[in-house]
């Protein structure tokens, strides 16, 4: 493989080169081809001619191309994610870049990584199919400022999200964006309504910030599926409880009450002015036995297929003991996490976790994920995700029927 | 002030002895009211009739208060921010505690706490308008599950609005959310619709969800109004600029392309492959030189409003200095975000600055966040924050005609 960084008029010698040594394959950093006029639109064409499927390429105008595996990073800032199961294709270079940075600093290993660039040979749906056929990839993610070849975009994801998820962002929506990502890549990003068809249609999930792009790549690599509809809520708060059952709602999801025997068993370890029915409020009495037992009564329940619960994070936990030592805080939340983490674990439905400062005070939030379980910062974050989950769910039951 | 922490059924006789003693507040923080049915209902009227005006009272039902310039945290968990511009009001006490902690780690001080808890006596509009006549308070926030006194609420804000700006979160917007604010605090939700449009008349800034508030409450404090609708975007990233470029449009902004003089003054510092229009594409080629002086440039534009624009956080400065050690790399976007602050605050033009790795490696962002520049991880957050400060503008602009 060739890593050709010469600029753009050098790059035609540099393929005919490659041509004649018969080199197979090439990634083109270069910049200044069909996102840069006539002149560029000439040069690309001059080396699409002499490459002509023998050398194929990724790019131009990109930042190149990882393989945890082969550690490889073929970027122009060196950075490689240790190992990770997710394959991350971008057309964005720079950002692409930050976001592939991110996540490895979320805990989310992006196994190859791929800046696409203007796709002037290899394109989007080449990739997809072969991170489709990669055992190594779980998921596939990608960031979409215009498609090269929308119909085979399109057959390629409706054959890969079969077999696994693909978490897309389009990115080019108002004619302004799209008259930006224009003079970026040289794409032409089309509507925005026929992207949604499309992605629905194929089984694409669509996320609309990058943020929300990881944050369901977390809930998909870590959790299993629910296996219908109904998701308990157990928190130590009816806000919390609240913003949580209106967003699971809006997702077609149902927070359906308990059993009686369910909720007598509930109300054993819950003061009275709590709430057995779903949303279970813990109340703010912050009384370990509740917070500890409660999940598994819940989760038991055969007729429950997921919960969202939010946990005693590292803020909230500091502060209840402002006095104690910083290292028996840390025992209390990692004592605390994995009691919970052996009940999540016994039985196969999703839990989501959301923890209010898990973006500022991450220390809990860390114990829960190394352990895959995913945890967000708000109700609506995990309430999305599970959502995202259920709508897996449904596909999968309808392509496999 | 009076503390009541005894069982529900003690505090009618607590009040009588108040009332004996001619104790002019309370604080309720016992549940087991109105949200515990018929008994508690019971037990309320009676309590609302010893005190007839002469204890007011917060609560019952609720977390408890904080003045931070008292020096008073009345909690059920101590905690309290040193000090804080901002005041809140929630109706959830458990989550509302959460945010009130989640604000101090994000670096928003919020100088007044009160968890209104179930408002049988004191009530929304009432800490609206204490706040809205309290000096030290600069912006009110307010988590909402149902108001007790729309009318009075929607006068109230309309009247504070006009000096200063009120975010409110209100949840609950699906029956069966409703249903679980019912059994928590005693509030009717009401139709989401019903608040939408009284929100939007008294000028009351909504966010959809807790994060959002928080955030917007960060730029609405820090940053000045945009003073028209022109907004610049400066990234290294086509990404960033389509997506930032989308999210602006579709808040009513505009991102007009710069004079010729402007552009040309711009490519002279950027790469010619990069875009010196607007949004300007500083390239992925991280020459300092551009990144350092192009926003003074942009800002100087009598046209140009505002600007967003792209950070070189700590995690793509780690990536791209593997080999430096941490003290010199602390030195570097030390040394990287001073240059760019002088900058930024010469005009009073607002400045959002979007760093993908905010939330997971926060250093570089903590240094422009203590000179009061707003940070948001993604560019979606940054341009409704920015379309937050032109929408208070307009509303400003009218309420003053």
């Amino acid at each position: 493989m060739a890593l050709v960084v010469v600029p753009a008029r050098f790059v035609p010698g540099v393929f005919q080169d490659l041509a004649d040594i018969g080199t197979k394959g090439a990634v083109v950093i270069t910049s200044g081809f069909s996102e840069a006029g006539e002149e560029g639109k000439k040069l690309i064409e001059d080396i699409k001619k002499i490459a002509d499927g023998h050398t194929r390429f990724i790019g131009p105008n990109c930042m190149g191309v990882t393989s945890s595996e082969a550690k490889l990073s073929a970027l122009m800032i060196p950075f490689l994610h240790d190992s990770g199961e997710v394959a991350f294709i971008s057309q964005s270079g720079g950002y692409g870049l930050q976001l592939y940075i991110r996540a490895s600093a979320m805990g989310v290993g992006v196994g190859k990584f791929v800046s696409s660039g203007n796709e002037s040979d290899l394109k989007g749906w080449n990739y997809l199919e072969y991170f489709g056929q990669d055992d190594d990839t779980k998921i596939i993610t990608m960031y979409i400022e215009g498609l090269k070849n929308g119909r085979k975009w399109y057959e390629a994801a409706k054959e890969v999200t079969k077999k696994k998820p693909i978490v897309a962002i389009k990115v080019g929506v108002t004619a302004e964006g799209s008259k930006a990502a224009a003079s970026h890549t040289g794409s032409i990003a089309g509507s925005d309504k026929v992207y949604d068809a499309a992605f629905r249609q194929a089984g694409v999930i669509r996320a609309y910030d990058s943020a929300e792009m990881f944050d369901y790549v977390k809930g998909l690599l870590y959790s299993p599926l629910p296996q219908g509809k109904n998701i308990a809520i157990v928190s130590n708060s009816g806000g919390v409880a609240v913003e949580t059952a209106d967003r699971l709602i809006q997702n077609g999801l149902k927070v359906p009450t308990f059993s009686e025997e369910a909720q007598a068993e509930i109300q054993e370890l819950i003061p009275g002015f709590g709430n057995a029915k779903n949303p279970v409020d813990l109340t703010a009495t912050l009384n370990m036995n509740s917070f500890l037992n409660v999940p598994d009564i819940v989760l038991k329940q055969p007729e429950i297929h997921g919960m969202i619960t939010i946990s005693l994070g590292t803020s909230i936990i500091k502060t209840m003991f402002p006095d104690v030592a910083d290292e028996d805080l840390t025992g209390m939340y990692t004592w605390i996490n994995n009691t919970l983490l052996s009940t999540y674990k016994k039985y196969d439905k999703p839990v989501i976790v959301i923890d209010p400062s898990a973006d500022v005070a991450g220390e809990s939030a860390k114990i829960l994920e190394a352990a895959r379980v995913p945890v967000y910062t708000t109700p609506e974050r995990a309430a999305d995700v599970m959502g995202v989950l259920y709508r897996r769910k449904l596909y999968l039951d309808k392509v496999n029927a």
